[in-house]
């Protein structure tokens, strides 16, 4: 991993001590050229300062910079917080000498405090004069906030006879649910790409992975997904349905989206819900949504307990009319329940549940439709985080 | 408390050992004569057997025998489940000598087991034997899960010269969500009430009350509140809007509800949100339970940490369109947050939030609507207690 590069691309990460941890806290990716890019960003109605500039600018569909800082999300700031943001990006403009407009910025950690603006500008400075082609694990590693583990995916595929990179960073931990649910990720390629066609497969592909996950249910003010595609490879520009790249994408952000789940603050288990046999791809996902946002679901498998019956309470709440005689449980290959009632595999399930990643399939018999969502168990470790978070 | 007696109506208590906890698990309520009854259950489509039968049964207007037990939901259960709930309410109707029509049954507990119908009936025998006037609290008690205290409330009032009686019971704890909230609550009054106008009354109090509490979020499969009003005080039956009554059910139904919402499993503390100034009374409800079930809001409280863009995040992402820069957020009267921004109170918030009774204000200058919810914090002891709730 420390030797990734992606032509045309430079970084750097550097200590702006926005909080008292001491660690990296902001970063800098510099395109040397103007390159296409696409983004999804948190449909929660109240947005950060960083989130409202950044989507707004790139409506132009180029970028050749972003600054990314973690510590402090830059949300419920007011007019104060939306003058931070532009003067952070001009400064990176002007540094770069690029343009303002081409210049993003994305922000996460504690809500409604003021950016220590002369740390970062002093941060600033060192970011600017460091930027060099790897270190991509630095730039992980310096957006992330209570994540454990920094979080890169990198791929390499061909088209015809050009060979593309493609990575993706992301960081989550907390606030995590979906509906644009990952906090921020980022996906760098070398790869030429007509705008059009990145911004809608990038979409599709960010709904049916970073929006299929949840830790605790909650929407943040700053989810950012982004790409940048510089096209430095040279390909004749990608235009509609190319499976490899499309491919390649999808399953980057599919292992990041995991990752993020797996990472969910306090967690020690790792649930993927699949609904099956659904009446419609929306009964689908709200089901294996409910299920996965379920406290009482999250808990008991935490404490490795068989207890379906708050699966199927959690299948019966969430609107869609189902018939409970007709659903199958199965906890990885095991048939917990079977035709709505229980099976007697407890000690099998039991047993399964000791597991770090387990897999409950749920079977309606009402149509053939299915959605996976990726969740994780919540331990007493997640509340004493969150109860603390500030101190 | 111990002296309560409703005229017209006897009870009992009795251990059938439905679970290893050695405690009262089943009671008996019984009118010496058929008494008028409401009741509204729980939404989820999901539904358990004895919920089914007494939400058939209750349509007839009349009824004259409740059945209640903890420790087995009798949920998920298929036909056997529904036969057993069938089969008990036959034995209590040919033991009390009146319809079986008359007779309603209600379960708590564990989802997906079938009821131990031989200690049932050993008790049921138990039950008949031992009906008495009063020990309201025993019934309390015996129906409680992982309750800490028996929820129970006593008022007298009067209409004309007559004075009546009303007693309100309800059992609470864990699987708990607005939409038909608790799990059980029984009301017993001896007043003389026509059928129709007790139906929509406790309807609307019960959306005002019960439906506003909330503790993880999870409507359970058994949710029940009923009423039996037996007219023994011979008064007038009551037809419509009758102050006194209608606001000793609502103050009767509110103590209980916030009793519940109190004694959350883990709770150490009472929390009240109230949205003010929305623009339809839709909005400040969906407000209102979103910041309410707020993992991330209950663990701040549980930690005592004034984190108010977590209450900012909630708000905006339940899907109400709000102006982020109007609003204000009080902690008692503590004006935390104003236009959007921090109000440097962070000292004084931490110190009242050190308190066992929170009172959050939203007001979004959007209307003139209010809408109020109760709930508990989320601490590590929640988690522990469903992490092992059946082992």
């Amino acid at each position: 991993m420390k030797n990734i590069f992606i032509p045309g691309f430079l970084i750097s990460t550097a200590k702006a001590h926005i909080t008292a941890v001491n660690k990296e806290d902001i970063a800098l990716i510099y395109s040397k050229i103007p390159a296409h890019v696409a983004a999804t960003f948190t449909r929660n109605s109240i947005k950060a300062a960083p989130v409202k500039l950044t989507k707004r600018r790139i409506k132009l569909g180029f970028a050749q910079a972003i600054f990314i800082n973690s510590g402090n999300a830059n949300a419920c700031t007011g007019k104060q917080g939306e003058r931070d943001a532009k003067e952070i990006t001009a400064l990176i403009a002007k540094g770069l000498k690029i343009p303002k407009k081409y210049t993003l910025i994305c922000s996460t950690g504690v809500i409604g405090e003021l950016l220590p603006m002369e740390k970062i500008k002093k941060g600033i400075k060192e970011l600017l004069m460091s930027l060099k082609p790897t270190g991509w694990e630095n730039v992980a590693k310096a957006i992330m906030t209570t994540d454990t583990f920094p979080k890169v995916v990198f791929k390499k595929g061909r088209i015809g006879k050009k060979s593309f990179s493609l990575l993706g960073i992301a960081k989550g931990a907390g606030m995590i649910m979906p509906n644009m649910a990952t906090m921020l990720a980022f996906f760098i390629t070398d790869i030429a790409i007509e705008h059009s066609y990145l911004s809608n497969m990038f979409k599709d592909i960010v709904s049916q992975t970073f929006n299929r996950i949840t830790v605790d249910g909650d929407t943040s003010t700053n989810d950012t997904a982004l790409i940048l595609a510089n096209g430095y490879i040279g390909n004749e520009p990608l235009r509609k349905n190319h499976s490899i790249f499309e491919e390649c994408l999808f399953e980057t952000a599919l292992e990041l989206a995991k990752m993020i789940a797996k990472d969910g603050e306090g967690a020690t288990k790792f649930i993927t819900i699949e609904v099956h046999q659904a009446p419609s791809l929306k009964a689908a996902e709200k089901i294996a949504k409910t299920v996965a946002n379920s406290i009482l679901v999250k808990t008991a498998l935490y404490g490795g307990e068989p207890n379906w019956g708050r699966i199927m309470a959690a299948i019966g709440r969430c609107g869609v009319a189902v018939n409970p005689n007709k659903i199958d449980i199965y906890l990885g290959n095991i048939p917990l329940v079977q035709a709505g009632a229980g099976n007697n595999k407890e000690d099998e399930a039991k047993k399964y549940l000791t597991h770090k990643e387990i897999i409950i399939k749920i079977f309606l018999r009402m149509g053939d439709k299915k959605a996976t969502c990726y969740s994780c168990d919540l331990t007493p470790e997640y509340v004493k985080l969150n109860a603390y978070y500030r101190t």
